[in-house]
């Protein structure tokens, strides 16, 4: 708990600061001044103020902490069985996700609050400070409606992904208009974004189209789960509508890369998917050559990518998608900002949330060059210690 | 410390138990009962033996500790300017290990104690209680003498590797009679076993056998790094002498499985190298299919595979070597300890030591189904937690 009144913090002996502002983005021999659970300071160690607390973090580096913009939190049970049939040679499709869904009606709200508070944890100890979290595993008007009332007590990130598969017990035009409608009317008290799985076995582009704008005109902001299996509508659609984001970004045309660049639509890139689906990687080369914002993030949930591990995200970029080290850690932090539109968190900037990770490392490159360790060794949200 | 006398302790409520054991290899509703450091009965819950302590795991999955049966930790300096430049395109060649001897010859003992400890602290919070460690990057008699002496206070599975890489001062001829002369009398007394990278770039054929049949006449038992940038005569060479294991083990011709499958030589098989040099991974499909034990190991080091994370190399296994979850956690347990020939770890069975991990999961198929995750919950070494 906070104390009442202003208290402030310095953190000394910063081996190396990554703050993921590109004015000024490493800094050796750093320090940094929190005040209020806000930035106030950025320099050299040297040149440190006094403070309430001193954290002599003793050569460690230091980095914003993670911002997870994807990420699938409330469900219940996990395919266990799935993935081990999968990785045995058994092709994804969008429909395992109907598993979960019969798994999440199921439980009860103690339970579906319990599980996605110790995904929530998970990520707090693995250096993640702020999150999305989706709906999209009640596809019911209800079940949607409290998988969003359980994420906001998590985050203010919260996704109405109502439109994440049609239900076995529905026709997909008779879904889209319950979730253009009554399923809406419910969820948007509870939601600040509306997303869609825009995809083959999922829904097609004018569902999709129909979905994202019934959700802006109930004043949410439209991200799109787009291109993850092949090329598709997804990403224009998500330019089109000046989304946020567009997610996953697999499979992309030149025309594709093209929109996301001009239209400034964040593509957030899930490695984690790749990894447990055994896909290829999205090329982030191509888009970072191109001008485009990339983000990086989990995707957890418990069908293709049920990792809370950010850093396992940022090892991956590297080995798998040729981002440097540096590219990889803006991407997870600053990137994930972006495409949550964002500017007072990802970035250690005066005036921004001072949340940040102290790592087991002299260097944010460990976060690669270290992979499967776990390095975290604080964690600082709005200047206190969570970790 | 373990108190004077006997102690027991039961683990119940087990909810799948593996135990590497080919004769029953998983059981559900499981109970372990350890005695004196030792494994004394297993099996299910219900019929769960009295003990001095109980420890119920709540259904969590149980798993024998990880043996790592290849690490390089005795040494100082790290290398993340060459692995930042190695992602940006550059090739992996043997010689990046002589910046690694430069640093660890400049360091005194209580730094290298201090660094071999800390990784030794890593690896125990991750699950593994057996583990091996080579020397290899002193180079000149005293270096590696003290070297394998602070091995020894971590693990009696300590490594003669003079033969890691000609150092830049000496000519291959004179080196190779210096690591068979007066080194090897200066190291046998703290090794138990003798090791050879044989490699384009480090010794060749004659000079590995050389280095290997000089070690084994002085009392050390014979392990190889073998095959790991191309084809070569490392793993034939490991087969002729009976080694214990082949490492690596990446390029190999269809005589090289024949002949490892017939020498009951290990493959032990390091994913965490191929994944930070960029490289093709091996193919354990195909020596599984012949019938060849293969072991995991994490290689862990400096210069190319700076992990000690087992569940990490698991991971990788089942994406990346089409191992299933059971083979590569078997390979990671069973498999290291083939490697090691050690019969007392990596199966849990009655008589065997007591060294296990509770994972923070139903399940040891999340080891690969939440890559990344630190899922140990619990780690116990000869009955005690130590975790």
């Amino acid at each position: 708990m906070r104390p009442s009144g202003r208290t402030s913090t310095v953190f000394v002996g910063i081996g190396l600061l990554f703050t993921a502002d590109p004015q000024r983005e490493e800094i050796e021999d750093a320090a940094l001044l929190a005040e209020d659970g806000v930035v106030r300071w950025i320099g050299r160690s040297a040149d440190a103020p006094p403070a309430d607390e001193r954290v002599d973090v003793e050569g460690r580096a230091v980095v914003p902490g993670f911002v997870d913009s994807h990420a699938h939190l409330v469900f219940a049970g996990d395919r266990t069985a799935e993935f081990a049939a999968r990785m045995a040679g058994e092709a994804y499709s969008a429909g395992g996700i109907r598993t979960t869904v019969a798994a999440t009606r199921r439980a009860t709200i103690p339970e579906l609050v319990s599980n996605t508070a110790a995904l929530v944890s998970e990520m707090a100890v693995q250096g993640t400070t702020t999150f999305e979290i989706k709906s999209g595993y009640g596809l019911t008007v209800e079940d949607e409606r409290r998988s969003l009332e359980i994420a906001c007590q998590f985050t203010p990130e919260t996704t109405y992904l109502g439109a994440h598969v049609v239900p076995p017990e529905m026709t997909a035009d008779d879904y889209v208009s319950m979730v253009t409608g009554p399923m809406l009317d419910a969820c948007a008290p509870y939601a600040k974004w509306v997303d869609v799985f825009c995809e083959r076995g999922a829904f097609d582009e004018d569902q999709s189209r129909e979905v994202l704008m019934a959700g802006v005109k109930a004043g949410l902001r439209a991200r799109v789960h787009a291109n993850q299996l092949g090329e598709g509508p997804g990403v224009r659609l998500a330019c089109e509508m000046r989304a946020a984001s567009a997610d996953h970004c697999t499979h992309l045309s030149d025309a594709d890369v093209d929109a996301l660049a001009c239209a400034g639509v964040v593509a957030t890139l899930l490695p984690g998917a790749e990894f447990s689906t055994r896909s290829p990687y999205p090329d982030a080369r191509r888009l970072l050559d191109a001008g485009v914002t990339v983000a990086l993030a989990t995707d957890c949930n418990p069908g293709t990518s049920f990792t809370t591990s950010m850093a396992f995200c940022v090892a991956l970029a590297v080995r798998e998608m040729r981002m440097t080290p540096a590219e990889a850690l803006r991407a997870a932090t600053l990137g994930g900002a972006r495409a949550l539109r964002r500017s007072d968190v990802g970035v250690l900037r005066p005036g921004n949330s001072a949340d940040l990770v102290v790592l087991d490392a002299p260097s944010y490159v460990h976060l690669a060059y270290r992979p499967g360790v776990p390095l975290v060794a604080q964690v600082w949200r709005e200047g206190l210690r969570v970790v």
